[in-house]
């Protein structure tokens, strides 16, 4: 009797995410950085927004070679519900001397609904870096809760995608069942959703 | 006229190193957070020390799903060379608050010459948190450096490794090549050196 339910919750899963590998996102991140070198933006420095910018930053450095700060906020509570805006988990000390005329990379994995990007911008912008760019694996093409302050004109993204659950290949508690259903993904289990727009 | 130096050159490189993928770092997570949970020991906090611990400890997180403060830790002087001393690239903010009494759970990709490690743990114990845990991927096991302080009785190794040239996937200018690498590795291209003790 509880066999159907349990079906149907699974191909809802097979549907409804896009799985990404290591691989890919560093294939993604490479591209990026092509980019951004090709502009003849040069960073001083890579700002990471933690936890999701943390392996994006760290990938992207072994091809521009600048130095990371981090920088922790969280727009969950612990329940995992959307609290009342972002909040500081660890802020870079000595902020003014490190991004004070400074060209700055934000770096996330997601830019999602907006709002962390747009709050850590206004946050960095403060403290007076010469500029700042931002860079995102990935954009979903979605209604945006917040917008970047009219002082960023430079955004990379890695890759577009639809409104769609994004697996992260470190979110995995099971790698190899995460690779499986990349597998399964590219053997067409996925709908149109799990297909990025460009 | 050239062609010989270049081959042994690429043998040496297939000899001398030890390639790493992705997802055999998340499974070496994945038993490190076994291990550390079996243990008893329930950390508050994540510190990471940057930027090669930035990835394990993201990964860490999925697992143990505590929140990570960054510390940035410089070894090396820009051109590679051996500075005086680690100097901090960026450290806790409000340490005293962040730390005082609680469970710390330091970690780093490697264990090397333990001088890095050492000089964080010393750091961190100034700002008397209730207990500090270590945990890193990989110990090579060679004569150290530097030691722990006495106050350190948890240590966690992912893997014991030979002296050997570690390559981790995050420093692979072409992932593809990596994994080549990682494939003629498998294959038995490698010498005794690259294979780990445990």
């Amino acid at each position: 009797m509880t066999v159907t339910p349990v079906r149907y919750s699974e191909r809802m899963e097979t549907i409804a995410k896009r799985y990404f590998s290591y691989n890919e996102i560093h294939r993604t991140v490479s591209a990026l950085a092509r980019e951004i070198l090709a502009s003849g933006f040069e960073p001083d420095v890579t700002v990471a927004i933690g936890t999701g910018g943390f392996i994006p930053a760290r990938i992207l450095k072994t091809f521009l070679k600048k130095p990371i700060l981090t920088v922790g906020v969280k727009l969950y509570n612990d329940d995992n519900q959307m609290g009342e805006g972002p909040k500081k988990v660890q802020w870079i000390d000595e902020v003014e001397r490190k991004l004070r005329g400074k060209r700055v990379l934000l770096i996330d994995e997601v830019d999602d609904s907006r709002t962390t990007l747009a709050y850590c911008l206004r946050e960095l912008l403060s403290h007076h870096p010469a500029e700042i760019g931002v860079a995102v694996l990935h954009c979903k093409d979605k209604a945006k809760c917040d917008q970047f302050p009219p002082e960023i004109t430079r955004y990379w993204v890695g890759q577009h995608l639809q409104d769609i659950w994004v697996v992260y290949p470190w979110d995995a508690e099971d790698i190899d069942a995460h690779e499986r259903n990349i597998q399964a993904m590219h053997l067409g289990a996925g709908s149109p959703a799990s297909i990025p727009l460009a």
